[in-house]
């Protein structure tokens, strides 16, 4: 049986195994500091397609393909795959595994989606429902700007507090056993709304629920900032990234340099002028798929708690005078 | 341990409980044939909202708080929750589920939502992993129209193949005990396209995907459609229904008088035309929590295979000539 630690945490007493993980990026990220790590850059926004909808699958196709070579497995193998991303009805996804064939359940978290596709997933295999399961999502530049903000050959001004969607993905394969960091814990995130309307501003929406699902994890754990090599949340940015350690500081929590933000890691944001940092599913998802679990490997860090962030606003709710919803899911990832 | 049965299906060798279940409807609902068995019907299309969108979070707000209150619980009680809807980035649930504050894991399955939901609720509290779960979905024809196909003030002119988005909700409250009817076997569904590429016959591009679900569960189980008392589909209607008892015809399994489909029931079709039927996924999720779990509670039936359908497209994506990928995900639910 499970250790349930309180009402949102599991502590998973059979750790799902990341067997394998792979990234796929744009120009900008292979512009940026974490470019080594990706397993794909492409200088081209189409990815060979038609359409930036089709490129965002395409990268999709690519992240898992990869993930599957490296893990030595085909689709076939794969039990279940969980995955979405911020497109309307998550077309990215539906389109991009179409061909697979493999069992799929489809979910919407926005920027959380690599912390809740990889907590169901590793729920899945540890209570002896799958024996691997991937987990994955993307974002794509040029298809959140022209769905949710404006078409990119407008070429709006930015906001300082606005960031920048990644153009990327993120795959991993989980698994009951074999060798690989481990999944050891994961916290699911309630839905935290304190008010803030500027969409531009979504640091400023999602840092309370970060704080929200840090909190609850670090109480149902008796563990704190302390106990972890790196705390990640997902892609608050510069702006997010120190609301959360403010409002840990208000209880008396010191958050400390181990405390960091994937928006912060995946851009140069002064030379690549990103004003807030970056955002999108593809964000977190490729921070942890290229650079962290990377490093993992390489047992530069043995034990991290990677918490990403997803808005759940769509335009016609902020049309509607919205404020914005946000979630934050949480797992702690062990070299054991 | 849980028993695989091949790779897309899991007997639960802990059967989750339908401890209770609420539908909530809108006008055509409770002018249709099932409209006893809902918890509460609205007359007004805004259920006292300003906006359709408001409605229909509004429509998850009643649809949860009946099924908590029919259980004798309060919020605090679910572990978890699982849910999502029609609209771009599910905005009906991450409003509707705003104020509850109960740890929510968000989906996308287009119509087959509901049994989306339910499968992965009841994989969690068959594994351990949650006491109490909630599951839900919804669907608002105002709502839908607009986003999919015209403003509803247009009157657009519809196909005879065209179905009718119910405005209508399901939830279900899920728990690893108690009384109340099991879930006792899930199969997920794949990804199955087969190049149908007109939106206003979803019915059609989508029983390819029922068939393929159907299929897996039969053989994975070891059944077929004589060892249930019904089988349903999510929201085929008449084209879809006929299209898959003719699939299965072709392998030579008569799927006869005991398979229905949930977008049949819904509406008296001819009186109320409703052209082939109902969709969305308020449908087979309210004729679920209404109908078919109320007369299953009475004995009518014993053992039903629940197997609601999404067309997993986007009005994007059919602007860019794609066709229309599907899926279905399968419950096998008895009393015991």
């Amino acid at each position: 049986m499970q250790t349930r630690l309180g009402r949102q945490t599991v502590q998973l007493e059979q750790p799902a195994v990341i067997l394998a993980h792979a990234a796929v990026g744009g120009k900008q990220e292979g512009e940026g500091p974490l470019a080594q790590y990706f397993d794909h850059l492409s200088d081209d926004s189409f990815f060979g397609e038609k359409t930036w909808e089709k490129a965002e699958s395409a990268m999709q196709k690519l992240a898992l393909s990869k993930a599957l070579e490296k893990a030595v497995l085909s689709p076939e193998d794969l039990d279940y795959i969980l995955a979405g991303d911020l497109l309307n009805q998550c077309i990215g996804t539906s389109f991009g595994l179409r061909d697979f064939g493999i069992p799929f359940y489809g979910l919407y978290g926005a920027c959380s989606t690599m912390g809740e596709s990889m907590a169901l997933g590793a729920m899945l295999i540890s209570g002896g429902f799958a024996r691997k399961v991937g987990a994955m999502t993307s974002s794509h530049f040029c298809t959140a700007e022209r769905q949710y903000r404006m078409p990119v050959p407008y070429g709006s001004q930015r906001t300082p507090t606005a960031q920048w969607t990644a153009t990327a993905s993120g795959c991993v394969v989980l698994g009951a056993e074999g060798a690989g960091p481990r999944i050891t814990a994961v916290t699911c995130g309630k839905i935290v709304d304190k008010g803030i309307t500027d969409a531009n501003n979504m640091g400023a929406a999602m840092a309370p629920a970060a704080y929200d699902t840090l909190s609850a994890h670090f109480a149902a754990t008796g563990t704190g900032p302390q106990d972890y090599d790196l705390v990640l949340t997902g892609d608050l940015g510069v702006l997010g990234h120190q609301i959360v350690a403010d409002l840990f500081a208000q209880d008396g929590v010191d958050m400390g340099e181990k405390y960091r933000d994937c928006g912060m890691l995946l851009y140069d944001i002064r030379k690549q002028d990103m004003h807030a940092g970056a955002s999108g599913c593809g964000c977190s998802a490729s921070v942890l798929c290229g650079y962290l679990l990377r490093e993992m490997e390489e047992k530069k860090w043995n034990k991290i708690l990677f918490a990403p962030t997803g808005a759940l606003l769509s335009p016609t709710s902020s049309f509607q005078g919205e404020s914005i919803p946000s979630i934050c899911h949480a797992l702690t990832i062990e070299n054991l």
